[in-house]
């Protein structure tokens, strides 16, 4: 089984490091490594953010681990040579359409949520968000108005294909947890949300034993804050789902704790913490690695078949934070080598 | 001066009667009201969400003060008669482009919140956010694509002198306050958003003495709930302000606490609860009428020159909440009119 290995930029380098050592410390047979660059790392030594070696690795891979991209010396790129291109064009070219981002408070953390304990620790859902189509991937430029003033514009659109994919991974995933489903629009002013809602709607009808919800994306933002225990799980498009599931994350104690896996057709998948690169944190060993670590494991569990070994680096992420493991993000001073030590040392 | 009172649907009524008495009790000299239908009430009673009679009340009035619209018995009908299209409708055709939303917690309130109190005590901010552009007002529909699939579509457009109008507005409300501004957009995905952080970039020039940052809109959401204390004021385009508005007020307590003023550029305005008409309690005596009293006290300062008078509703609101008034948003058993009781009661 391979596995590539893309750290990317910012603090990437430093949380794959970690992950590294804890799926080194697994010893599973058959499994391979290779490494290749990404992002604004990729830019600087190829000219380009996805390079064709890279792309390829990807492909060719079971399994992608990724850092994250992201780099400030790029922001003044041509938009196709910036660093979060890498991640869109894998997204893309490898038809990862569904990204499972689950937000769960580790009791132990209980004390690192902005939200209140007893709000905070109900907090148990899965937001499955869409990430081919929306306003992510239309057409997209600059042009001039009829008067000559600048103007930027963007297409937002889905059809019901793309619609009707994503809905059914969100009802199975509803249908192996407890059988809610959220789906979250703004059917009330896009006409994108409106066929959004008809086809979920639709795609109800397989599903009937899951109990199905809208709610506007407003009024999400709220309740998210509000009363979180109330999702299960939550399915949406994916400019509202990169905006809500960082939010989730953040009610759930630390961005630093939360990974993701976004997945094509038949499983194959990159794993990412949802955090980015921090450029203001990289290099200093301030970052956490444990969502990092937790995306390894998601790995191990859904494209490699190997759920026993995922179970072992969750219950051992458990067991550190337990034993006090704490970096600056939840509120300790253990540096981001210290944090995977101590996962290390839960496993064995 | 002439008022235009719009409750529309839901709560909305009810909400509107206690502005109504609160503004009837402080007896100012002139000032008159008319009131009109409008969103799904206007639909049910004349075929149309935004009556001609109804715009042209508007249009002639010195201020509307507007309750709420949306009526699930409307969900069915085509877009341009849905309720919500009234007050798109009267943002558009009155050119009200500049949302002012003021989040703050009344310390009264610490308990309200779902974020920890040594958080949530922090929050002091205006969200200004653009009314009249972007994904909301662009060409939208539904088309087939080239394989005969329904598809829905919508446009985002911003064209320089939209965002311009609007980031003055950002920096001249952060001259009267902290003179921190932040820009909140999704540059690194959206050609929209990159006109928009240009365009702000340079208005900066006309502000230098306001400290300007850019944030993409996940990570605000996510420091709306990490750090809500580190914001004055955001500026941000109508969808992002739409999503963002809603999560900082329930960060500051309830969204039935929180008011706002739609602007057009000669202070003219429109003023409303942030709350929507939920549906699910209106004509139950349960919803908090605070947020449109509060919203008459903007109207008071901001379109009709009289600010003592908002000082007094603003005073009194504080009052009645330290004197124990809760309605059940706020974990209590107040009704509507006894909130607004207890309102009137401090303002004498
Ligand atoms: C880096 C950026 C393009 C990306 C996105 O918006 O999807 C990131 O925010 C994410 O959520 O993975
Ligand atoms: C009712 C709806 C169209 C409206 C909006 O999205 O602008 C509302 O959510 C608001 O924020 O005033």
């Amino acid at each position: 089984m391979l596995v590539a290995l893309l750290p990317g930029d910012g603090i990437g380098p430093e949380v794959i490091t970690q992950a590294r050592r804890v799926l080194d410390a697994l010893a599973i047979d058959g499994l391979v490594f290779e490494e290749a660059l990404v992002g604004g790392a990729a830019y600087k030594a190829t000219g380009h953010p996805l390079p064709a070696d890279t792309l390829a690795l990807a492909k060719r891979a079971d399994a992608i681990l990724f850092g994250a991209v992201g780099d400030p010396d790029c922001d003044a790129l041509e938009r196709h040579l910036r660093p979060e291109q890498a991640i869109l064009g894998l997204r893309k070219e490898l038809s990862l359409f569904a990204n499972l981002r689950p937000a769960t408070l580790f009791p132990e953390l209980a004390d690192a949520s902005a939200l209140r304990p007893e709000v905070a620790s109900q907090i148990d859902m899965v937001i499955v968000r869409e990430l081919n189509g929306d306003v992510y991937f239309g057409e997209k430029g600059m042009r001039k108005t009829a008067t000559g003033k600048r103007e930027g514009y963007d297409i937002m659109s889905y059809d019901e294909d793309e619609v009707r994919r994503i809905a059914r991974v969100g009802f199975e995933t509803a249908m192996a947890r407890d059988k809610k489903l959220c789906s979250v629009d703004k059917a009330n002013v896009l006409e994108t949300s409106q066929l959004w809602r008809d086809v979920v709607i639709e795609t109800h009808a397989e599903y009937p034993e899951v109990a199905l919800s809208h709610m506007y994306v407003d009024n999400c933002a709220m309740q998210l804050v509000r009363n979180p225990g109330q999702f299960d799980v939550i399915v949406t498009g994916n400019l509202f789902g990169d905006i809500l599931s960082d939010q989730a994350s953040m009610c759930a104690g630390s961005i630093g704790m939360l990974p993701s896996a976004s997945l094509d057709a038949a499983q194959k998948g990159l794993y990412e913490p949802i955090h980015g690169s921090a450029p203001d944190i990289a290099g200093q060993g301030k970052a956490n690695p444990l969502a990092t670590i937790l995306s390894a494991a998601m790995m191990l569990r859904y494209s490699l078949g190997l759920p026993e070994q995922a179970d072992r680096i969750e219950a051992a992420v458990a067991k550190a934070l337990s034993g006090g493991a704490r970096s600056p993000d939840l509120g300790g001073t253990h540096s981001t080598r210290e944090m995977g030590d101590a996962v290390l040392a839960a496993l064995t």
